[in-house]
């Protein structure tokens, strides 16, 4: 955790509610971090539906193999979920996945619960086995300081899991009609963070949801928020979003898209997934602008995203946004390297509201002035028209300095 | 062009030779840059022979346009090469194109050669359209100013076509067996640099081969070379490497690949490729290191280069190089992104000749102070072997320092 706080970071951590079916607890273990929390377990209500979604790396982490391989072969129902920070229990072969089933063995037992109904999580450093012993000392302790959730504890959980992070992050929304809430929690410095486990988001709803529509709601949300951010192209090993419906509150489940309750559900979910993903973008590594990159007229949404990422992810792009130099030279650059259908001389360019180009040329009426002002401030938005069809997306990025070499290039954590 | 030249630089620009063929000029015209020299022109003796490869973006500049027309239309001869620093000529519309041809037409009319066989380059800030009546008023001066090639009108013109280098760039070959030589010289501070032109080369030899094959041997000679090396994964409009074959210094056609000399010259070619290509990488911006990365063990060649340029381009990976930070836990994380067939269990890496991990764990045997001392080196040399197939391959980056920053939240030019 660095000492300074991003300057983008939201005004306070947000007063979100205590949700029914889910109890927290926080501890300082020490498994690498020294005087800080690092380990983080929710206890499930029993009958808790869970969804996820995992990274697409070829060289996944241990507990991402673990909770693949449970949320496949179980019947979709979690009871706890754990977390420790400091140690992505990453490239760490069959000793990797031995602390894996140990941790969830270790919970399970203490608490009664099958272990492959216990979802793990874990960020930090690559390559280092996670020590057994600590684990078989400090697992119990976590346990018995479970509590009832609740502003406080939901804070002490953003807190547990940050690495990199300088502010803790957390969003809730209630669901319009229903008596229920969707509550999550994650960590990011990005899509990336220096050796890091990366992006991990916890998500609670105590709506009663069946396991394969609580799926389909989650990739759906994933797909326009976190799959939608971009600190620096990095993938990491460990990136998990987890999604736990406790239905306590309700008993009526919700199991069909027909249900009048599901799009309520899909806009709460959608909503809190959004405003984590973005608060993961505010932290991003060094960031001084948050980036807003809409491009429309692409031959499909799909390819609009692939050209907004190719804008977002560029290098070029990003320092020129840090030096709030309007060098829109390099947004050609980058929507002419995506490998998507573009149109160069139809290619229109916004930056803020002033229009660059038209048509493949710079506008007479294009003032390099105006376009700096909105380039001071510390929210930016990029339009880019690519002409060919009528596909588009929004993907969200910030701009690279020198505080990103600092951090990456000083640190191991 | 930066005052401070890259610690990464050869001692000396090399002894090139005069070549049998090839006249050239270069001249301060203004264009964009005061008070150094911004346009190189090379006259071709008759029958010359011409190959060319070009940027793979979607938005290339008038220059790209014109040599691929030419290029494809044409009987595969050249008389001239004219390229302009400062300004790329990219995303300049009709009057891109019009300049482009009024180069071409104003040249050749001074000469009396077709304009369709004078190919073209422009390298610098994207946007601006080029000014016609500087053209008019310059192009004819530097015509005026034609001399034979030798050391100092080789390094003249590889002066001429610099923007953000930091060196002049050239490289030369005789060819083994054939009282012949491959001559040439680049600019570029990686495949990228900021607004520009980026990558150019020019490569001539005074051995007499047929296009087809001239544009074969080119070909290869770019895929293990230029398109090998990476400084930023931004790739400019304007990437451009021409090859001429004069055939002034022997009669007797190159014309297929069972000719005897045909290995010497690919060879010959290869090795000025590759030397350009590297000298590139060493001028990569910001650049404190100079690295190569090896993958073997890849389902194919090609998914070799995927996998190694995915280590080349994080920016993770580069900024703990540049940190001489044995992290090579973000080595494993670029694989992972790579998208590309790679068995996690079966990896192993190595950091200079001190080997980190096999079978997917750390070694015990691994020493991060034996690693860390080959990283303190300017040289670095990372190896993978993923694990799947025979497949492998070699890409040259940098490192990922402040500089780069500096160079690119700073700079228009």
């Amino acid at each position: 955790m660095s000492d300074a706080v991003s300057p983008l970071a939201p005004e306070s951590f947000p007063d979100m509610p205590p949700l029914a079916g889910v109890a927290i607890s926080t501890h300082a273990g020490g498994l690498r971090y020294r005087g800080r929390k690092d380990l983080f377990l929710a206890i499930l209500a029993e009958g808790t539906s869970v969804a996820g979604v995992f990274t697409q790396t070829l060289c996944p982490s241990a507990p991402v193999d673990w909770c693949r391989s449970i949320l496949n072969d179980g019947d979709g129902t979690a009871r706890a979920v754990v977390c420790n920070s400091g140690n992505a229990n990453a490239f760490t072969g069959q000793a990797g996945a031995d602390a894996a089933s140990l941790t969830a063995q270790l919970i399970g037992d203490q608490l009664g619960f099958d272990s492959r109904r216990i979802y793990l999580a874990s960020t930090g450093v690559i390559g280092e086995p996670l020590d057994e012993q600590s684990l078989r000392h400090e697992l119990p302790k976590l346990v018995d300081g479970i509590a009832v959730s609740g502003v406080e504890a939901w804070r002490a959980a953003a807190d547990a899991i940050r690495t990199t992070d300088t502010f803790s992050k957390g969003a809730w929304s209630s669901i319009d009609g229903a008596a229920a809430h969707v509550v999550g929690i994650a960590k990011g410095s990005g899509m990336i963070a220096p050796d890091m486990a990366t992006m991990l988001g916890f998500i609670f709803t105590d709506l009663p949801v069946e396991p394969d529509l609580l799926q389909e709601c989650l990739s759906s949300a994933v797909r326009k928020s976190f799959n939608r951010i971009t600190v620096d192209s990095d993938t990491s090993t460990s990136d998990t979003v987890l999604l736990f419906a406790t239905g306590e509150q309700i008993d009526d489940d919700l199991n069909d898209r027909h249900d009048a309750r599901f799009p309520a559900f899909q806009a709460a979910l959608d909503s809190v997934c959004l405003d984590l993903a973005q608060q993961i973008v505010r932290d991003g590594e060094g960031a001084t602008k948050f980036v807003e990159v809409t491009v429309t007229g692409a031959a499909s949404d799909d390819a609009a995203t692939v050209i907004a990422k190719a804008i977002g992810d560029s290098p070029l792009v990003k320092t020129a946004l840090a030096a709030e130099d309007a060098n829109w030279g390099r947004i050609v650059m980058a929507v002419g390297k995506a490998g998507q259908a573009a149109e160069r001389d139809k290619l229109a360019i916004w930056i803020g509201p002033e229009q660059v180009s038209a048509d493949g040329m710079v506008l007479d009426s294009y003032s390099e002035d105006r376009a700096t002002v909105h380039l001071t401030g510390d929210e930016v938005v990029v339009k880019v028209d690519v002409g060919v069809g009528d596909g588009e997306s929004t993907i969200w990025t910030c701009d690279l300095t020198h505080g990103y070499i600092d951090i990456n290039a000083g640190y191991r954590s």
